[in-house]
Parts: C-alpha cells; sequence; structure tokens
C-alpha cells in the first residue's frame, strides 16, 4: 500500500492541457488497488503570487469541482483545502528551524523567479519550499509524484526530514520518494506549443459549447488548400483529436487528412464534437457542483479537511512531543 | 483601555534581574486601571535556538510559575502558550507573503545573530521577525513594550501590518505602537556587569536557601579590610541590597559600610536574608506550582489559551476573509 501525496497549485480552472496530462493518470493512480492518494489544492501556496481573495475562492472550486467531476474517488482518498488543515503552518514553523538558510538560497525555482521578478521576492516565496515539505511529511507519504522543476524540492524535504529524525534519534518522519514520471504527456496548446495558462494558449473545456466551439476553431493550421491532402503528423488539431479518439476515430481521421477534400475546418468541428461528447458527463457535473449555493462541493471539502486532519494531528502530535512543546 | 502585547522567550528560569527588570514591572502596568496585558510563553520562538525538547518544557513551566508566583493576574489577564495557539503560525505564513525579502536582509538582530554563529543561521532564524509581527497583530495589541534591540523589529510589524491593510484597502490590523521604556533598570550581576543568564553571572532566587546564600556569597567585592570604612556606591552587594530594601534599610547598611568595622560577608548575609524575606511568598508558590503532578500551572495555561484563541481566531477569522481563505 502507497500513500501519493499530491498538491495543486490554485492557479485557476484547469484546462484541456491539465486533465490530460495531469489529473486523469492521477485520478488513474489513486484507483489503483494497494494505493491512496492524498489530494490537496495549495491555497495557501497560492499566496506566494496571488493576493487577491475572489480569484482564490474561485480558483479553489473550480479545482475541486474539476477533480470531482473526472471521478477522483473520496471515500477511498483524501480531498482537501490546505489552508484548513492549521497543521501544514504548525509544521512549516517547525520545519524551519530544521533550515538552513543555504538550502534556500540554493533552491532553483526561487533563484529563477527572483531573476525573473526581483520585486517579488517575499518571505513566502523563499520559503515556499519549507511548506511544501511540511505538506508532504504531515501525512507520512511514501510516494509524491513530480515533475522535474521540483525534484529539488523533493530532495529538500529528505533533507530536513532527515535533519529533525537524525536530531531527535527518532522515526518522527516517513521518508518521502519521488515518483518521477518519465511518460508525461505535453499536451499542445492552440498554437502548437505547450499547452499553458501563462501562454494564453490553452482550451478550458468547461466553456459553454459555442464558446468552446470559437477556441477550438482558433487552433493553428497551415495554409493548404481544402482540396489537397493535408499531413496529419504535423497538425495540432489531429494531434489533440489522437488524445481523446478512438484507434478507429483516428484511423479514420487520419485517412480524410491523406485523400484530401477535407479541411481543417472539418477536422476542428470534428474535435469539438468529440470534446463535448467524451466529457458530457464531466462537463455537466463541473457545471452542477459550481452553481452557487450547491453545498455538495463544500461538504466534499468539509469531509475531506476532517480525514486529513486525523491523519496530520497524529503527525504534529508525534512532532510536539519530540521537540518539547506537548 | 490599552491592550498590551509581551512575549516572552523561553530561555530559562528567571532570574533575580528578570524579575526586577522585567517581570515586577510588568506585572504592576497589567495592574493598571484601564490596561489589559496579553502575556504569552515565546516557546515557538525558542525552537530557532534550542531543540531540545525536554529542556523547553521544563523552561515554559518555570517562566510560567513564576509569573504567577510573583502576582500575574489572570482573571484581568491572559497567559498562554504561543505554540498552542495555532493560528500564530498560520498568521505567520500569510504575512511572510507580504514581507519582502530585503526587509528580513536587513534585519540588524539576524544580521549580528549571522555573524555570531553563520552556522546556526536557518530559516526560522530570518522569518522571526514575520513570527513575532503575527504574534502582535493576532491580538490587536495596541502597545508592545520593547528594549532597545527590538525597536527595528516593531517597525517591521508596522511595515508589515501597513502592507496588508493598504492591499486589502481595509483595517484588518490593529497598528501597533512601541512602548520604549526609558528608565528599564539595569541589575548587575554578582560579577557587576549587566545580570544575564549568557554571561553566568545570575542569581537564581528560586534556589534552596543554602544554594542562594552560596550564590550569593560570590558577588564580587575589593579587599578593603573588614575594619576599614566601605564605599556603598561602588560596591555591588550594596547597589543590589537598594533595589530590594526599604528606605530605611538602605540608611542603616549605608551607614555600616561608612563606619568600618562591617565586613562584605556582613552585608552578603544581610542581602541573602533581604532576598528570602522579601520573596518568601513568591519562593513558596514558585515550588508549589512546579511540583510534578500539580495541575494548578496546566489548568492556568488552558484557561489562558482559550481567552487567546478567542481573540486569535476572529482576526484569523478576518484575514481569511480579506485573502479568500474563508
Amino acid at each position: 500500500m502507497s500513500r501519493i501525496l499530491t498538491g495543486i497549485q490554485s492557479s485557476g480552472r484547469p484546462h484541456l492541457g491539465n486533465i490530460l496530462g495531469a489529473i486523469l493518470p492521477a485520478v488513474n493512480l489513486s484507483q489503483q488497488v494497494g494505493n491512496e492518494s492524498f489530494l490537496f489544492i495549495a491555497d495557501l501556496h497560492s499566496l506566494t503570487t496571488l493576493r487577491d481573495g475572489n480569484t482564490r475562492r474561485e480558483f479553489v472550486r473550480a479545482i475541486a469541482a474539476t477533480w470531482l467531476a473526472f471521478g477522483y474517488d473520496t471515500v477511498k482518498n483524501t480531498l482537501w483545502r490546505q489552508s484548513r488543515v492549521p497543521e501544514h503552518t504548525e509544521l512549516a514553523w517547525y520545519l524551519n528551524c530544521f533550515t538552513p538558510m543555504a538550502m534556500l538560497e540554493n533552491a532553483t525555482s526561487y533563484k529563477d523567479k527572483l531573476e525573473k521578478m526581483p520585486s517579488a521576492a517575499n518571505a513566502g516565496l523563499f520559503t515556499y519550499p519549507v511548506l511544501q515539505t511540511a505538506d508532504i511529511l504531515l501525512y507520512d507519504a511514501e510516494l509524491v509524484p513530480v515533475g522535474k522543476d521540483q525534484r529539488q524540492h523533493l530532495e529538500m524535504a529528505r533533507d530536513i526530514a532527515g535533519a529533525v529524525n537524525r536530531y531527535y534519534n527518532d522515526e518522527v518522519f516517513v521518508m518521502p520518494e519521488a515518483r518521477i514520471d518519465s511518460k508525461i504527456m505535453t499536451i499542445p496548446g492552440i498554437d502548437g506549443a505547450k499547452m499553458s495558462k501563462s501562454y494564453n494558449n490553452y482550451i478550458d473545456m468547461f466553456l459553454p459549447a459555442n464558446e468552446l466551439y470559437k477556441v477550438v476553431k482558433k487552433i493553428l493550421s497551415d495554409s493548404t488548400p481544402l482540396e489537397e491532402p493535408k499531413n496529419p503528423d504535423t497538425d495540432i488539431t489531429f494531434q489533440l483529436y489522437a488524445l481523446l479518439a478512438s484507434d478507429e476515430q483516428i484511423a479514420t481521421m487520419r485517412q480524410k487528412y491523406e485523400s484530401g477534400g477535407y479541411g481543417y475546418g472539418h477536422a476542428k468541428k470534428e474535435l469539438y464534437e468529440l470534446i463535448v461528447e467524451r466529457f458530457a458527463t464531466e462537463r455537466e457535473r463541473f457545471a452542477e457542483l459550481m452553481v452557487e449555493g450547491n453545498p455538495e462541493l463544500e461538504n466534499e471539502l468539509r469531509a475531506g479537511e476532517e480525514k486529513a486532519r486525523a491523519v496530520a494531528s497524529a503527525t504534529i502530535s508525534r512532532v510536539r512531543r519530540v521537540m518539547g512543546f506537548n
């Protein structure tokens, strides 16, 4: 049985790239027998770069609704808002006192951010890896799926956990392992670059159908005339279609591309229809969960917070005992 | 009505210098009509330099017992352990995100500590002023008595509070004022330097009587022979005696010094007897509170924690609302 911990930065409503590249694989992983997933919305982390309260509230709801709509099973697993479990910040303080300044000063992601925007350098951004360490250690996480950019942070988490365990000569913390996903899918955005909020090239698949169609129609294509054959393998619309369609559907569309007399507009229409059809249930469920006044979302999160606190408070008790705060 | 906030670093059992220089004046201030004192044991801060759990537990108990023994009135005021009110570390995280790195990098007390012991530089020590700011703002403190070395930290607290209030265009935090005590007494230690734990020249007035007498006998004195007149104004024993005795007692001892035939040993015996007599009640009460298994101390602290949390949680609600964590 492996306990897998995942934190999601609340930087906006998840788009098709997030869903195909991260959410669906994580939901699958969480459903595997022997796995138990702890999934939290990292709203405390979001304060390092986002100050507006309404935006944060909206983002948090959208993220929770997306995971639930895509079948994250909260009976088997645990989903919560980081800010509702005060043990995160409490443990972060304890760990601060075991974190050498040099470790944080050498963090690549901090140095990158500092270089891009020196004025944004605040103590939250600087101690971000310590809060992240607290997130991981609080739940005795064994596996932490991380992208390349987060590998250093996981090394820090292991170093800090080791420093505490060594000082108190006790197994205070479980040593987490990184789970580097080598076959992470990169989903192309409408301009062909990696789909990303920051490139503004994403497909928001929770848009109303007509607006969604408008976005799909904006996908970049070359100027091959309608009647001529086209190369599916260099076309973004085809690539996106291939990520969602069945083998049979893909073969059919490939043939249409190669035969000529089939335009990019046709392909985009088919892609749009496939998105709407394949994710009809998820789109409906998302809309339902997001209705103002529907208590379901809040109830799910509160139930998750209770489950998370039960684990977190056991860890904090252990920490308080060895450090003399009990 | 002024709300006064004081944090006590749990760096050991208070000595005579702490009691005369800080505790008794603070107890007096807290008793003044119109004042309300919030006094916490800063055990979270202590982790920046002290890791051992048993030592911390012992220090925390001794500090609480000292204040209670010296008449700190917990019906009127509030006494608690910082680590038992999780809102301290929660608020510290929020404030981290409003604290420019440059502000912390320029903190004199951090730079001093770094210079003295570079290996000790940890993220707790670095973000210490942010936790201190949280301590202050959490209780809507109006007055914060500070020594000279803490003035810069109070300026930081005001800057951080101002940054949050300005960003959210709201009176989220009460702006604290420093109360610089110009007539702070410096109590001489047994070697004549300022009495301090770190100089190891202190009088622990909770020692058993015979051990206390031994320490008093170690007070430095010159080599004037017993029969000769002595200058009371340059003698440490006389100075300490004068801090505790009545005007009449002081005048009597001054005369003895100046008449000759009165040795330093005699003066030390009188000083010892005065300490034991004047603080008989406090010494007895302290010993009583420190008895293992006496629940009084723990009960006092728990009651204080409940009072403190009522105020802290109201502030945190305000913060969560504007920042979008509610």
